[in-house]
């Protein structure tokens, strides 16, 4: 049965029939290359590869929807291991009872968790359980932790990128004691945060570095903070970067979205969705980074941007919970405990509110004005202001619910 | 058994055991969704829905790894069918044998291709079989055909899409007959390539376009075409942008890889791997772009760039088989038919081949001097440049070629 299960393996199919070779997409083989971990075999284990991803699990029940849920994710596990083969990368499962000594030795605490042994490092996975994510993710791992930038273009291909925490520093050489502290912090917080060096002169005046500066660039940020008080210690770097991390304005990520999820405000994240590649999408983006730079200042503010491009499976399910139409933007305040939610409204994405009303609109959120609860005595009648979608809610409530709590 | 295949479907799953809600990906609830489209039934399905989408089919054979793939997409197309439930979409097989005179009366002729019905229009999807990658495609399907451009932001959005074809009309307004004719020639290509239009002159004339006139941007290319001869019919449209549709740098997409693949140029592609999000990369492709657009009437040149950071599950698969190191840019020719391979000799990644260097290169491919026949005697022997990868070649000729061939 397993076996069966394991080679019906679903959504990445080779393409029959064609003619052509050069983009045949890899199927599971059938192959066990996931081991089981325990305090016997780790040291060997570890000895064996330059990154090990580690599976830590409840012990798998008799319960027969949680037994699939957990053959589902071996079976990912075991499509990425083979992916990876060539890359040093061991895989394993560890049974949070059989092996509690271990996982205690090893430091972990959360059941279900992907953590990633590197080194001395172990880096947990919090984001979409599937196979190109979690490849991504680990291919950026074994790269090298600081990025090197080296002209004009390479400076422009480093300006562009807007949507994630940035670090540069400038330093002599790679030699350098102080590149050396940098590359070291950058490792704490790879892959989901960038670090890029530059030795270059030139480079570095373009970008207003002084030699042993670290610039710290929040996403969507012009100008960047220079990191006080330099040169800098490992330490004092991995400090800076902990405490600015929540930036006003964030874009959700499949690498890294459920941790960004729990990291809510008293239980509530302010959510706006926008995408990008539309050109109302686009405006509302940029109405959205301007009251972000107007409020950077503002520690109770974070705005979770999410582009529904980059979760298409996600975006019929947020229609449905949110009562929304996704196909223009939106923002609103979601509770993260319920998913219970309000919404600005815009009536005519033709005529999308001015950075102004936006600002009015979350200041009315952070002071309580506009919450997830005033709004519930309505919400049964349904009738709310979403015409974009037929009330059947009534059916679509079971289409999770069945594997959520048994 | 197929119940148990269905339940059991792989990489999207439920993140089980967590306090928040808001992040749910659906996950198959194992009702029956497609259905089998006969002569008898198809009136009736048509009439039930917007958009059909059809799986064309030869017959399940008696053989086992046919009958597999077959139920993959089969459960593909379950889980799209469920997540897209309320947006009057259909999905149904089409059994080639069976159902012949249907086949026929669609104008379906290549067996494993998804047909989409919209209205008179028969769309074929050409690209990743993969839930997320189908459902966007579906969902940019129901959008409207064209864009609405009006004001100055959504200029700028308009104006940083680069990598698509893209049409922008200046029309005086949405009941302009001329206006009915170009939205009527996006339906022709929605959603693979873009159509815009404005009723702004303002929009009009900061994009230098006058009353009725279409302007045609080939990808990579600062100035657009205008299109002779405005006022247009929709036919004139059409038949200008067929005619234009292979431009001389094009992005892989994941919605219609295999379309791309397919239309090769004397059975060979000009390939260039460059990771935008990469300094490196987006130094070599911006290169790139200098080289089409200098080489721009070349009707001979057609590069396809693929950016790995779009297909994580083919990064290891492109590795082995052009035995090439995906961590930096790479440019080469692959002969469709084999996969056969020669990449241009890049030493050091901060030391990228300029404009006229690969323009160079790019010659000696047209003319023949530079092909992928001529190493294949040195092949066996494995001594060439890449010193990227372990050789073990023997053992991973083995991964794919069973479900290949069998």
């Amino acid at each position: 049965m397993k076996r069966t299960c394991l080679f019906v393996l679903g959504v990445y199919l080779l393409s029959s029939c064609r003619a052509e070779e050069g983009l045949n997409f890899p199927t599971y083989d059938g192959k066990d290359r996931v081991v089981s971990l325990t305090e016997k075999n780790l040291k060997q284990v570890l000895k064996k590869y330059d990154l090990l991803c580690l599976y830590y699990h409840e012990p798998v029940s008799a319960d027969k929807v949680a037994q699939k849920q957990f053959q589902l994710k071996e079976i990912v596990l075991e499509l990425v291991a083979q992916i990876l083969e060539h890359k040093d990368i061991g895989f394993a499962m560890v049974d949070s009872k059989k092996e509690a000594k271990l996982a205690k030795k090893l430091g972990f605490t959360e059941e279900g968790s992907l953590y990633i042994l590197k080194g001395d490092r172990t880096i947990e996975f919090d984001g979409e359980f599937a196979a190109d994510v979690l490849v991504e993710f680990l291919l950026d791992l074994i790269e090298d932790p600081v990025e090197v930038i080296s002209n004009k273009l390479e400076v422009q291909a480093f300006e562009r990128i807007e949507d994630h925490i940035k670090l540069i520093g400038f330093f002599k050489s790679e030699d350098s004691e102080y590149y050396k502290a940098f590359e070291e912090a950058a490792e704490h917080f790879q892959p989901y945060i960038k670090f890029f060096a530059t030795f270059d002169k030139g480079v570095a005046k373009k970008l207003s570095l002084k030699m042993n500066e670290v610039d710290f660039y929040e996403p969507f940020m012009d100008e960047p903070v220079a990191i006080p008080d330099k040169p800098y210690t490992e330490e004092e770097l991995v400090e800076f970067v902990k405490e600015h991390q929540r930036p006003t304005l964030r874009r959700l990520r499949p690498e890294d979205m459920f941790e960004t999820w729990e990291d809510d405000l008293n239980g509530i994240h302010i959510v706006a969705f926008a995408e990008k590649s539309d050109p109302d999408g686009y405006e509302f983006l940029e109405i959205l980074k301007q009251v972000a730079r107007d409020n950077t200042d503002n520690p109770d503010l974070s705005i979770v941007w999410i582009d529904p491009d980059d979760f298409p499976l996600l975006v019929a399910y947020w229609e449905k919970t949110f009562k929304i139409d996704l196909f223009k933007p939106q923002i609103g305040v979601v509770n993260v405990t319920d998913a219970d939610s309000v919404w600005m409204d815009i009536p005519d994405d033709d005529d999308l509110p001015t950075a102004e009303e936006l600002e009015d609109w979350i200041e009315d959120v952070l002071s309580g004005k506009i919450n997830t609860e005033d709004d519930d005595i309505e919400d049964d009648d349904e009738d709310d202001d979403d015409d974009d979608d037929d009330d059947n809610s009534d059916e679509e409530d079971t289409d999770d619910s069945d594997e959520d709590d048994e």
